[in-house]
Protein backbone atom coordinates (compact mmCIF):
# COMPACT_ATOMS: atom_id res chain seq x y z
CA UNK A 1 0.00 0.00 0.00
CA UNK A 2 1.15 3.58 -0.34
CA UNK A 3 0.55 6.82 1.50
CA UNK A 4 -1.06 9.56 -0.66
CA UNK A 5 -3.12 12.73 0.16
CA UNK A 6 -6.22 13.20 -2.15
CA UNK A 7 -5.64 16.14 -4.81
CA UNK A 8 -8.53 15.86 -7.33
CA UNK A 9 -11.64 14.03 -8.88
CA UNK A 10 -12.01 12.79 -12.55
CA UNK A 11 -15.20 13.71 -13.92
CA UNK A 12 -15.82 11.36 -17.06
CA UNK A 13 -18.66 10.46 -18.78
CA UNK A 14 -18.15 8.33 -21.43
CA UNK A 15 -16.92 5.18 -19.53
CA UNK A 16 -17.18 1.42 -19.14
CA UNK A 17 -20.44 -0.01 -17.95
CA UNK A 18 -18.43 -2.05 -14.77
CA UNK A 19 -17.29 1.44 -13.31
CA UNK A 20 -19.96 4.24 -13.94
CA UNK A 21 -21.09 4.49 -10.40
CA UNK A 22 -17.53 4.20 -8.64
CA UNK A 23 -16.10 7.80 -7.93
CA UNK A 24 -12.73 8.52 -9.39
CA UNK A 25 -9.97 10.48 -7.15
CA UNK A 26 -6.50 11.71 -8.26
CA UNK A 27 -4.33 10.89 -5.02
CA UNK A 28 -0.49 11.86 -5.31
CA UNK A 29 1.98 9.64 -3.45
CA UNK A 30 3.41 10.55 0.12
CA UNK A 31 6.78 9.63 1.81
CA UNK A 32 6.66 9.08 5.59
CA UNK A 33 6.88 12.49 6.48
CA UNK A 34 4.17 13.78 4.01
CA UNK A 35 5.92 15.24 0.91
CA UNK A 36 4.96 14.16 -2.64
CA UNK A 37 6.51 11.08 -3.73
CA UNK A 38 6.45 9.85 -7.11
CA UNK A 39 3.56 10.10 -9.86
CA UNK A 40 -0.02 10.30 -9.35
CA UNK A 41 -2.66 8.47 -10.00
CA UNK A 42 -6.33 7.72 -10.26
CA UNK A 43 -7.81 5.53 -7.70
CA UNK A 44 -11.32 4.58 -6.88
CA UNK A 45 -13.00 5.60 -3.13
CA UNK A 46 -14.33 3.10 -0.92
CA UNK A 47 -13.92 5.27 2.15
CA UNK A 48 -15.61 8.42 1.08
CA UNK A 49 -12.33 10.00 1.23
CA UNK A 50 -12.39 13.87 0.81
CA UNK A 51 -9.92 16.33 -0.89
CA UNK A 52 -7.03 16.77 0.79
CA UNK A 53 -7.45 13.68 2.89
CA UNK A 54 -4.50 11.40 3.68
CA UNK A 55 -5.29 8.08 2.73
CA UNK A 56 -3.55 4.82 1.85
CA UNK A 57 -4.18 3.34 -1.18
CA UNK A 58 -3.66 -0.26 -2.46
CA UNK A 59 -2.62 -0.70 -6.20
CA UNK A 60 -2.63 -4.09 -8.64
CA UNK A 61 -5.20 -7.06 -9.00
CA UNK A 62 -5.82 -6.58 -5.38
CA UNK A 63 -7.48 -3.09 -5.76
CA UNK A 64 -10.78 -4.46 -7.21
CA UNK A 65 -11.16 -6.94 -4.23
CA UNK A 66 -13.27 -4.44 -1.94
CA UNK A 67 -15.34 -3.62 -5.49
CA UNK A 68 -18.73 -5.24 -5.63
CA UNK A 69 -17.54 -7.08 -8.72
CA UNK A 70 -14.68 -8.92 -8.38
CA UNK A 71 -13.82 -8.52 -11.66
CA UNK A 72 -13.58 -4.73 -11.93
CA UNK A 73 -11.11 -3.42 -14.78
CA UNK A 74 -9.78 -0.94 -10.92
CA UNK A 75 -6.13 -1.05 -10.39
CA UNK A 76 -5.82 1.53 -7.45
CA UNK A 77 -8.23 1.81 -4.57
CA UNK A 78 -8.42 3.83 -1.48
CA UNK A 79 -9.14 1.44 1.89
CA UNK A 80 -8.16 3.97 4.24
CA UNK A 81 -8.17 7.47 5.79
CA UNK A 82 -4.52 7.79 7.65
CA UNK A 83 -5.02 9.34 11.24
CA UNK A 84 -1.32 9.37 12.17
CA UNK A 85 2.14 7.98 11.33
CA UNK A 86 4.44 7.05 14.66
CA UNK B 1 -5.80 3.86 -13.24
CA UNK B 2 -3.52 6.50 -14.42
CA UNK B 3 -4.77 9.55 -17.08
CA UNK B 4 -3.15 9.95 -20.46
CA UNK B 5 -3.40 11.38 -23.74
CA UNK B 6 -3.66 9.34 -27.17
CA UNK B 7 -0.95 10.52 -29.54
CA UNK B 8 -0.90 7.32 -32.15
CA UNK B 9 -2.32 4.08 -33.15
CA UNK B 10 -0.44 0.85 -33.48
CA UNK B 11 -0.18 -0.81 -36.95
CA UNK B 12 0.50 -4.42 -36.61
CA UNK B 13 -0.23 -7.11 -39.49
CA UNK B 14 1.41 -10.09 -37.83
CA UNK B 15 0.24 -10.57 -33.97
CA UNK B 16 -1.34 -12.97 -32.20
CA UNK B 17 -5.12 -14.38 -33.14
CA UNK B 18 -6.38 -13.31 -29.53
CA UNK B 19 -5.39 -9.40 -30.35
CA UNK B 20 -6.62 -9.61 -33.80
CA UNK B 21 -9.56 -7.36 -33.52
CA UNK B 22 -8.39 -4.95 -30.91
CA UNK B 23 -7.45 -1.50 -31.80
CA UNK B 24 -4.00 -0.48 -30.26
CA UNK B 25 -3.67 3.17 -28.94
CA UNK B 26 -0.34 4.60 -27.86
CA UNK B 27 -1.23 6.63 -25.03
CA UNK B 28 1.47 9.39 -22.91
CA UNK B 29 0.46 9.68 -19.44
CA UNK B 30 -0.57 12.48 -17.89
CA UNK B 31 -0.18 14.47 -14.54
CA UNK B 32 -3.38 16.05 -13.02
CA UNK B 33 -2.62 19.06 -14.95
CA UNK B 34 -2.33 17.22 -18.53
CA UNK B 35 1.28 17.94 -18.47
CA UNK B 36 3.07 14.93 -19.95
CA UNK B 37 4.61 12.07 -16.94
CA UNK B 38 6.27 9.21 -17.63
CA UNK B 39 6.37 6.62 -20.08
CA UNK B 40 4.25 5.69 -22.86
CA UNK B 41 2.30 2.72 -23.78
CA UNK B 42 0.40 0.58 -26.11
CA UNK B 43 -3.39 0.38 -24.76
CA UNK B 44 -6.18 -1.55 -26.25
CA UNK B 45 -9.38 1.08 -26.57
CA UNK B 46 -12.48 -0.17 -25.88
CA UNK B 47 -14.45 3.33 -25.27
CA UNK B 48 -13.86 4.49 -29.12
CA UNK B 49 -11.44 7.04 -27.97
CA UNK B 50 -9.24 8.91 -30.50
CA UNK B 51 -5.98 11.24 -31.45
CA UNK B 52 -5.49 14.10 -28.32
CA UNK B 53 -8.32 12.68 -26.33
CA UNK B 54 -7.87 12.71 -22.56
CA UNK B 55 -8.66 9.20 -21.57
CA UNK B 56 -7.66 6.55 -18.26
CA UNK B 57 -6.75 3.88 -18.55
CA UNK B 58 -5.97 0.68 -16.51
CA UNK B 59 -3.12 -1.28 -16.10
CA UNK B 60 -1.68 -4.95 -15.20
CA UNK B 61 -3.78 -8.06 -14.93
CA UNK B 62 -6.86 -5.81 -14.68
CA UNK B 63 -6.46 -4.95 -18.27
CA UNK B 64 -8.09 -7.38 -20.06
CA UNK B 65 -11.39 -7.83 -17.97
CA UNK B 66 -12.94 -5.40 -20.12
CA UNK B 67 -12.41 -8.06 -23.19
CA UNK B 68 -14.61 -10.39 -24.83
CA UNK B 69 -11.96 -12.79 -23.88
CA UNK B 70 -10.79 -12.87 -20.23
CA UNK B 71 -7.45 -14.48 -20.70
CA UNK B 72 -6.13 -11.99 -23.78
CA UNK B 73 -2.56 -11.13 -23.04
CA UNK B 74 -3.68 -7.54 -22.44
CA UNK B 75 -2.16 -5.51 -20.02
CA UNK B 76 -3.04 -2.03 -20.94
CA UNK B 77 -6.73 -0.41 -21.48
CA UNK B 78 -8.86 2.53 -21.97
CA UNK B 79 -11.73 2.58 -20.04
CA UNK B 80 -12.86 5.94 -19.96
CA UNK B 81 -12.70 9.76 -21.44
CA UNK B 82 -11.71 11.94 -19.37
CA UNK B 83 -14.52 15.05 -19.35
CA UNK B 84 -13.30 17.27 -16.49
CA UNK B 85 -10.96 16.91 -13.19
CA UNK B 86 -12.24 19.10 -10.65
CA UNK C 1 11.10 -10.05 -2.82
CA UNK C 2 12.79 -6.91 -1.02
CA UNK C 3 15.04 -5.28 1.44
CA UNK C 4 13.65 -2.92 3.83
CA UNK C 5 14.10 -1.19 7.70
CA UNK C 6 10.48 -0.43 9.55
CA UNK C 7 10.25 3.30 10.09
CA UNK C 8 6.92 3.83 11.36
CA UNK C 9 3.60 2.61 11.96
CA UNK C 10 0.24 3.64 10.19
CA UNK C 11 -2.74 4.65 12.13
CA UNK C 12 -6.17 4.51 10.28
CA UNK C 13 -9.46 4.09 12.31
CA UNK C 14 -11.63 4.52 9.04
CA UNK C 15 -10.41 1.37 7.14
CA UNK C 16 -11.90 -1.53 4.87
CA UNK C 17 -13.41 -4.27 7.38
CA UNK C 18 -11.36 -7.04 6.12
CA UNK C 19 -8.02 -5.03 7.39
CA UNK C 20 -9.26 -3.95 10.33
CA UNK C 21 -7.19 -6.35 12.66
CA UNK C 22 -3.50 -5.48 10.21
CA UNK C 23 -0.89 -4.24 11.69
CA UNK C 24 0.52 -1.81 9.17
CA UNK C 25 4.03 -0.45 9.26
CA UNK C 26 5.91 1.83 7.24
CA UNK C 27 9.18 0.54 5.45
CA UNK C 28 11.88 1.72 3.47
CA UNK C 29 13.49 -0.55 0.71
CA UNK C 30 17.28 -1.07 1.23
CA UNK C 31 20.16 -2.40 -0.86
CA UNK C 32 22.43 -5.00 -0.27
CA UNK C 33 24.48 -2.90 1.83
CA UNK C 34 21.09 -1.54 4.19
CA UNK C 35 21.32 2.23 2.31
CA UNK C 36 18.33 3.26 1.62
CA UNK C 37 16.94 2.74 -2.09
CA UNK C 38 13.65 3.58 -3.49
CA UNK C 39 10.26 5.04 -2.07
CA UNK C 40 8.93 3.76 1.34
CA UNK C 41 5.93 1.70 1.45
CA UNK C 42 3.24 0.48 3.63
CA UNK C 43 3.27 -3.52 4.10
CA UNK C 44 1.57 -5.27 6.59
CA UNK C 45 3.59 -7.46 9.10
CA UNK C 46 3.27 -10.90 9.62
CA UNK C 47 6.67 -11.85 11.65
CA UNK C 48 6.16 -9.65 14.34
CA UNK C 49 8.64 -6.96 13.02
CA UNK C 50 9.45 -4.07 15.06
CA UNK C 51 11.22 -0.18 14.61
CA UNK C 52 14.52 -0.50 12.84
CA UNK C 53 14.14 -3.95 12.16
CA UNK C 54 15.77 -5.16 8.65
CA UNK C 55 12.99 -7.45 7.11
CA UNK C 56 12.12 -8.79 3.53
CA UNK C 57 8.64 -8.19 2.03
CA UNK C 58 7.00 -9.31 -0.92
CA UNK C 59 4.64 -7.51 -3.27
CA UNK C 60 1.79 -7.76 -5.71
CA UNK C 61 -0.75 -10.56 -5.61
CA UNK C 62 0.78 -12.59 -3.63
CA UNK C 63 1.37 -9.84 -0.57
CA UNK C 64 -2.25 -11.46 0.65
CA UNK C 65 -1.25 -15.13 0.30
CA UNK C 66 0.23 -15.22 3.98
CA UNK C 67 -3.21 -13.31 5.32
CA UNK C 68 -6.13 -15.44 6.95
CA UNK C 69 -8.31 -13.95 4.03
CA UNK C 70 -6.98 -14.89 0.57
CA UNK C 71 -8.68 -11.94 -1.32
CA UNK C 72 -7.37 -9.68 1.25
CA UNK C 73 -6.85 -6.13 -0.54
CA UNK C 74 -2.99 -5.63 0.72
CA UNK C 75 -0.16 -5.37 -1.94
CA UNK C 76 3.02 -5.26 -0.10
CA UNK C 77 3.56 -8.11 3.24
CA UNK C 78 6.59 -8.49 5.79
CA UNK C 79 7.48 -11.80 5.55
CA UNK C 80 10.59 -12.47 7.32
CA UNK C 81 13.49 -10.38 9.58
CA UNK C 82 16.97 -10.75 8.09
CA UNK C 83 20.05 -12.15 10.22
CA UNK C 84 22.59 -11.16 7.89
CA UNK C 85 23.54 -10.72 4.62
CA UNK C 86 26.20 -12.88 3.25
CA UNK D 1 2.02 -3.45 -24.01
CA UNK D 2 5.16 -1.54 -24.68
CA UNK D 3 6.97 -0.91 -28.22
CA UNK D 4 10.70 -2.10 -28.13
CA UNK D 5 13.28 -3.71 -30.42
CA UNK D 6 14.55 -7.03 -30.76
CA UNK D 7 18.09 -6.16 -29.00
CA UNK D 8 19.38 -9.96 -28.29
CA UNK D 9 18.96 -13.28 -27.54
CA UNK D 10 19.75 -14.99 -24.34
CA UNK D 11 21.21 -18.92 -24.25
CA UNK D 12 20.87 -20.66 -21.90
CA UNK D 13 21.05 -24.75 -21.03
CA UNK D 14 19.81 -24.79 -17.40
CA UNK D 15 16.59 -23.58 -16.85
CA UNK D 16 13.67 -24.80 -15.60
CA UNK D 17 12.10 -27.67 -17.53
CA UNK D 18 8.45 -25.35 -18.80
CA UNK D 19 10.41 -22.79 -20.48
CA UNK D 20 13.17 -25.48 -21.89
CA UNK D 21 11.46 -24.38 -25.32
CA UNK D 22 10.81 -21.36 -25.34
CA UNK D 23 12.76 -18.41 -27.43
CA UNK D 24 14.22 -15.46 -25.28
CA UNK D 25 14.93 -12.22 -26.73
CA UNK D 26 16.10 -9.11 -25.21
CA UNK D 27 13.90 -5.93 -25.96
CA UNK D 28 14.86 -2.53 -25.29
CA UNK D 29 11.52 -0.56 -24.53
CA UNK D 30 10.99 2.57 -27.53
CA UNK D 31 8.79 5.56 -27.43
CA UNK D 32 6.47 6.36 -30.16
CA UNK D 33 9.29 7.82 -31.90
CA UNK D 34 11.11 4.61 -31.83
CA UNK D 35 13.95 6.32 -29.27
CA UNK D 36 14.93 3.89 -26.77
CA UNK D 37 13.12 4.14 -23.15
CA UNK D 38 13.58 2.69 -20.01
CA UNK D 39 15.06 -0.95 -19.16
CA UNK D 40 16.03 -4.07 -21.50
CA UNK D 41 13.74 -7.01 -20.87
CA UNK D 42 14.03 -10.50 -21.71
CA UNK D 43 10.70 -11.72 -23.38
CA UNK D 44 9.37 -14.74 -24.96
CA UNK D 45 8.70 -14.89 -28.49
CA UNK D 46 5.37 -16.22 -29.66
CA UNK D 47 5.48 -14.50 -33.86
CA UNK D 48 8.73 -15.17 -34.88
CA UNK D 49 10.61 -12.04 -33.97
CA UNK D 50 14.11 -11.49 -35.50
CA UNK D 51 17.20 -9.07 -34.59
CA UNK D 52 16.11 -5.40 -35.08
CA UNK D 53 12.52 -5.80 -35.61
CA UNK D 54 10.31 -3.47 -33.79
CA UNK D 55 7.61 -5.47 -31.56
CA UNK D 56 5.31 -4.66 -29.13
CA UNK D 57 5.63 -6.81 -25.87
CA UNK D 58 3.20 -7.66 -23.06
CA UNK D 59 4.32 -7.70 -19.39
CA UNK D 60 2.89 -9.36 -15.75
CA UNK D 61 0.65 -12.23 -15.38
CA UNK D 62 -0.89 -11.61 -18.88
CA UNK D 63 2.44 -12.30 -20.54
CA UNK D 64 1.59 -16.66 -20.32
CA UNK D 65 -1.45 -16.58 -21.24
CA UNK D 66 -0.64 -17.45 -25.04
CA UNK D 67 1.78 -19.98 -23.74
CA UNK D 68 0.87 -23.88 -24.08
CA UNK D 69 0.70 -24.08 -20.11
CA UNK D 70 -0.99 -21.18 -18.67
CA UNK D 71 1.20 -21.68 -15.23
CA UNK D 72 4.40 -21.24 -17.23
CA UNK D 73 6.50 -18.87 -15.13
CA UNK D 74 6.91 -15.61 -17.70
CA UNK D 75 6.79 -12.21 -17.22
CA UNK D 76 7.16 -10.59 -20.54
CA UNK D 77 5.94 -11.84 -24.28
CA UNK D 78 6.39 -10.28 -27.31
CA UNK D 79 2.80 -10.37 -29.34
CA UNK D 80 3.31 -8.63 -32.60
CA UNK D 81 5.80 -7.17 -34.92
CA UNK D 82 5.02 -3.71 -35.50
CA UNK D 83 4.52 -2.27 -39.06
CA UNK D 84 3.67 1.40 -38.94
CA UNK D 85 2.60 3.60 -35.76
CA UNK D 86 0.53 6.59 -37.24
CA UNK E 1 12.28 -12.02 -17.42
CA UNK E 2 15.31 -9.99 -16.31
CA UNK E 3 19.10 -10.72 -16.68
CA UNK E 4 20.64 -10.23 -13.35
CA UNK E 5 23.95 -11.11 -11.27
CA UNK E 6 24.03 -13.31 -7.74
CA UNK E 7 25.56 -10.65 -4.90
CA UNK E 8 24.40 -12.23 -1.98
CA UNK E 9 22.50 -14.06 0.07
CA UNK E 10 19.92 -13.57 2.75
CA UNK E 11 19.88 -15.42 6.01
CA UNK E 12 17.13 -15.11 7.87
CA UNK E 13 15.86 -17.39 10.39
CA UNK E 14 12.33 -15.86 11.61
CA UNK E 15 9.89 -16.17 8.29
CA UNK E 16 6.73 -17.41 7.17
CA UNK E 17 6.33 -20.89 7.61
CA UNK E 18 5.79 -21.57 3.84
CA UNK E 19 8.74 -19.86 2.77
CA UNK E 20 11.54 -21.42 5.00
CA UNK E 21 12.80 -24.23 2.55
CA UNK E 22 13.62 -21.72 -0.07
CA UNK E 23 17.15 -20.43 -0.81
CA UNK E 24 16.83 -16.45 -0.81
CA UNK E 25 19.22 -14.49 -3.03
CA UNK E 26 20.30 -11.06 -3.88
CA UNK E 27 20.12 -10.59 -7.89
CA UNK E 28 21.19 -7.17 -9.33
CA UNK E 29 19.57 -6.54 -12.86
CA UNK E 30 21.73 -6.09 -15.48
CA UNK E 31 21.56 -4.58 -19.07
CA UNK E 32 22.52 -6.81 -22.21
CA UNK E 33 25.91 -5.90 -21.61
CA UNK E 34 25.96 -7.16 -18.48
CA UNK E 35 26.37 -3.31 -16.64
CA UNK E 36 24.05 -3.04 -13.42
CA UNK E 37 20.94 -1.65 -14.16
CA UNK E 38 18.01 -0.93 -11.34
CA UNK E 39 17.40 -1.70 -8.22
CA UNK E 40 18.61 -5.16 -6.27
CA UNK E 41 16.10 -7.75 -5.77
CA UNK E 42 15.52 -10.60 -3.15
CA UNK E 43 14.75 -13.68 -5.22
CA UNK E 44 14.50 -17.73 -4.70
CA UNK E 45 16.34 -20.09 -6.38
CA UNK E 46 15.16 -23.08 -8.03
CA UNK E 47 18.77 -23.58 -10.74
CA UNK E 48 21.20 -24.26 -8.11
CA UNK E 49 22.71 -20.38 -9.09
CA UNK E 50 25.67 -19.14 -6.86
CA UNK E 51 27.41 -16.42 -6.13
CA UNK E 52 28.70 -14.29 -9.52
CA UNK E 53 26.49 -16.15 -11.61
CA UNK E 54 24.37 -14.58 -14.10
CA UNK E 55 20.96 -15.71 -14.45
CA UNK E 56 17.20 -14.26 -15.49
CA UNK E 57 14.78 -14.40 -12.61
CA UNK E 58 10.97 -13.78 -13.56
CA UNK E 59 9.03 -11.20 -11.58
CA UNK E 60 5.26 -11.17 -10.03
CA UNK E 61 2.76 -13.16 -9.66
CA UNK E 62 4.39 -15.81 -12.24
CA UNK E 63 7.35 -15.98 -9.56
CA UNK E 64 5.71 -18.60 -7.32
CA UNK E 65 4.65 -21.35 -10.40
CA UNK E 66 8.06 -23.12 -10.34
CA UNK E 67 7.13 -23.58 -6.16
CA UNK E 68 6.43 -26.95 -5.11
CA UNK E 69 2.94 -24.42 -3.10
CA UNK E 70 1.54 -22.24 -5.96
CA UNK E 71 0.44 -19.76 -3.48
CA UNK E 72 3.53 -19.49 -1.92
CA UNK E 73 4.18 -15.31 -1.08
CA UNK E 74 6.83 -14.82 -3.66
CA UNK E 75 7.31 -12.17 -6.29
CA UNK E 76 10.58 -12.54 -7.80
CA UNK E 77 12.41 -16.06 -8.57
CA UNK E 78 15.40 -17.10 -10.50
CA UNK E 79 14.68 -19.80 -13.07
CA UNK E 80 17.94 -19.94 -15.72
CA UNK E 81 21.29 -19.63 -15.50
CA UNK E 82 22.84 -17.67 -18.81
CA UNK E 83 25.63 -18.98 -21.02
CA UNK E 84 25.48 -16.23 -23.14
CA UNK E 85 23.74 -13.29 -24.74
CA UNK E 86 24.07 -13.31 -28.71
Amino acid sequence: MQLGRVTGKVVATRKLDSIANLKMLIVQPLDQDKRPMGKETVAIDTVQAGQGDTVFFVTGREASFPLPEAFNPVDATIIGIVDSID
